[in-house]
């Protein structure tokens, strides 16, 4: 009997891995180009790390993370997201000690234990960049600007930025009294999650996804900042005009917990149905302090790569193919088969991508491995040129051959060669 | 109060995290030359898969393993090693019904409960291949080959190559039988593990890492090869010849599970202690079958990246330094600040890596920042530039200094400006 992947997993195969690989390159070159340096944390961390981290009143926490005892009895949680262990990693690698800001980057599996669905894994993936040490709006806008610039880059459409102030505690403590005030009257009618938010986090009622009608004409918290709140936004916005960036104000984009001041975002794409938020992001100057740190400042994003493959896939975008192969070697008899071995070798010592049958296969359907391989160059040794101490190359676009010494090609010819 | 990493795991921050990028770099290239294509599974995997695939008398499993109930009360185990999961998926995704071998590598991490010491963690990384299909001896001499191709272009010193033949599982009855008689006068000596061995697995008492004195003399499983393996070993020995990739024999290593067979090999280098294997592979024409799929030739290797970078730290072998910074950009006063913040993300949209300010520092702080980043070239924009529309940039190595309208910065100049 045969054991499958567990359920909400994927295995990302040759054909389709490539899009991966070319996802996290462009994610990877736009963080060089942005000075995000990467870092990596362990895929599982001490559990109270999340409930601190994430908040113990959310979903993640609450319901659907992957927690167990490990054989030392520590409380063990995988990652269900990546800022939690990069807060944890900045704290504890005293990063705050260095002179410049931390410009900080991950790209890797998170896991949840939800109801699989299209675009949703219990493993899946998340590129997420985390500045720490600045509260300048322009490093606000500087975080929007790069998940802005990646979605463009790898070509996605209809992007629009949505962003808001959700302000400071204190500014939040007088809105929130204010939010209860105004959905009291229909306080039973809120859908089951959100009487429940009514008390410990009213303002994420205005994020229901069950039902929005009941938020129509709550209160803004715009009206309520303060004059800190308002130059921070303020500067933000001319920041991302200046570079060009369009966005939209959204005063019910929300992120319900204390940490979060100032700028928050999400990114939305059509073509994953009702749910199109792409990506989020926002600031937390209160996160580093929550997790154990001082209080230090910080802003970031995360966008996840399943749901950015399928808005790809449902828009008709084109992802890079896999890279073809230089040259298919095809051996004809036993004494041009070990020279073939040795020069596959060479060749690929050179740089050179080259390939040959692994399966005592006749010429014709070597010739057709090639084919798929979609192989640049066929080269056929057989007895004569093996005596000969030459091999024919053949361009498979053009039909063009080319005569070179197995000296030649051996030696470090075959890079120009196979330009 | 802070949260530590949980124990045996690492964080890879950045100055460090560069030498993983550059082996993972490195590997991936080798696998585009060798032409393997790059498989990802789930981290996770069902429990039972790596009893089947490890093997259920192995320590990994017996000891090792990071096993949990899902909410779902499935057994679910973190992955100690990556064959399995590759194999499951092979299986599982029909991949044998592919006309060409399946050539598959994987990078990632692994996760198993040990004590850790130098070079062994918790959440350990490994890069393997692993080919499918082929019977064929030149694929076990490509893998070795990969291998120690691997090694040298990173520069590691002093990497021996050993491979031996473990027969196939007939012949390994009748050897098995002189073992134990070979082993019975001492049983009592033997090891608890050996003496655990003796009856379920005494190949395995050759390996033994407490005592090798009582495996002296053994009988060798060399002499007991039927004309099959023996054609087989002696043309993997001709192709690594032809390679000109040194080896030794060593009719001590063994692989003591059932599915392995012909080809099983090790890398050593100094530099580590004690333990000096850094990588290992083998064939396993009988592990397909075992984990539930038909019967399909296999063959691979798995390399511990935290050993390999140990063992470069010790023989004090350079890996490569972070990029630095094309540009660093400094403004002076408040128009030229907004101006920045424009042209900064305009050079980043053309590719080059740049950088600014955002802390409110004095310029005298911001040109040392710059250094730290190892800027190529530095920028300073004042009130009087800005009027002029103009910017002078400053090589840092040779001091030369260029001036450039903002259009042009702007505009594509940039590119070969910086190059």
């Amino acid at each position: 009997m045969s054991i499958q992947k567990p359920k909400g997993t994927q295995d990302l195969l040759p054909g389709d891995v490539e899009k991966w690989q070319y996802l996290e390159n462009k994610a990877r070159d736009l963080c060089r180009r942005f000075n995000y340096k990467e870092i990596r944390t362990p895929i599982f961390e001490h559990t109270e790390l999340f409930a601190r981290g994430v908040g113990e009143t959310t979903d993640i926490v609450e319901k659907e993370m992957y927690t167990f005892q490990d054989k030392g009895d520590r409380s063990i949680t995988l990652r269900p997201e990546g800022t939690a262990g990069v807060v944890r990693a900045y704290v504890e690698n005293k990063l705050y000690g260095e002179p410049d800001v931390s410009k900080l980057y991950y790209v890797g599996p998170m896991f949840r234990y939800e109801q699989p669905q299209a675009g949703r894994y219990r493993q899946f993936h998340q590129f997420g960049i985390e500045a720490f040490g600045s509260t300048e709006p322009s490093i606000d806008a500087e975080v929007i600007a790069l998940g802005y610039t990646f979605y463009k880059e790898i070509g996605l459409q209809n992007v629009t930025v949505e962003i808001n102030s959700v302000g400071t505690p204190s500014v939040r403590t007088a809105y929130r009294t204010e939010l209860q005030a105004f959905f009291a009257p229909v306080k039973d009618k809120l859908c089951k999650d959100c009487q429940f938010r009514y008390d410990r986090n009213p303002m994420r009622i205005l994020d229901c996804k069950v039902d929005q009608k009941y938020g129509e004409g709550a209160p803004s918290i715009l009206d309520h900042l303060d004059d800190e709140c308002n130059t921070h936004f303020g500067a933000v916005q001319d920041h991302l005009t200046a570079m060009e960036i369009p966005f939209t104000i959204n005063p019910r984009l929300v992120r319900g917990l204390d940490y979060y001041t100032h700028t928050a975002f999400e990114y939305k794409s059509a073509g994953i149905g009702s749910i199109d938020t792409i990506g989020a992001g926002g600031r937390y100057n209160g996160l580093v302090e929550q997790i154990g740190g001082g209080d230090q400042p910080g802003v970031g994003l995360g966008l996840g790569l399943e749901r950015i493959l399928l808005v790809l896939a449902n828009q008709g975008v084109e992802v890079p193919k896999p890279e073809p192969i230089d040259v298919y070697l095809i051996a004809l008899g036993e004494p041009a088969e070990k020279e073939v071995i040795k020069l596959l070798y060479q060749l690929r010592q050179q740089g050179i991508a080259a390939e040959k049958d692994y399966l005592g296969r006749k010429m014709k359907a070597q010739m057709k491995s090639a084919d798929r391989y979609n192989a640049k160059y066929v080269a056929i040794l057989g007895d004569d040129e093996l005596a000969r101490g030459e091999i024919t190359l053949k361009k498979m676009e053009t039909g063009d051959q080319l005569t070179v010494t197995l000296a030649d090609l051996a030696a470090n010819a075959a890079k120009t060669l196979f330009e």
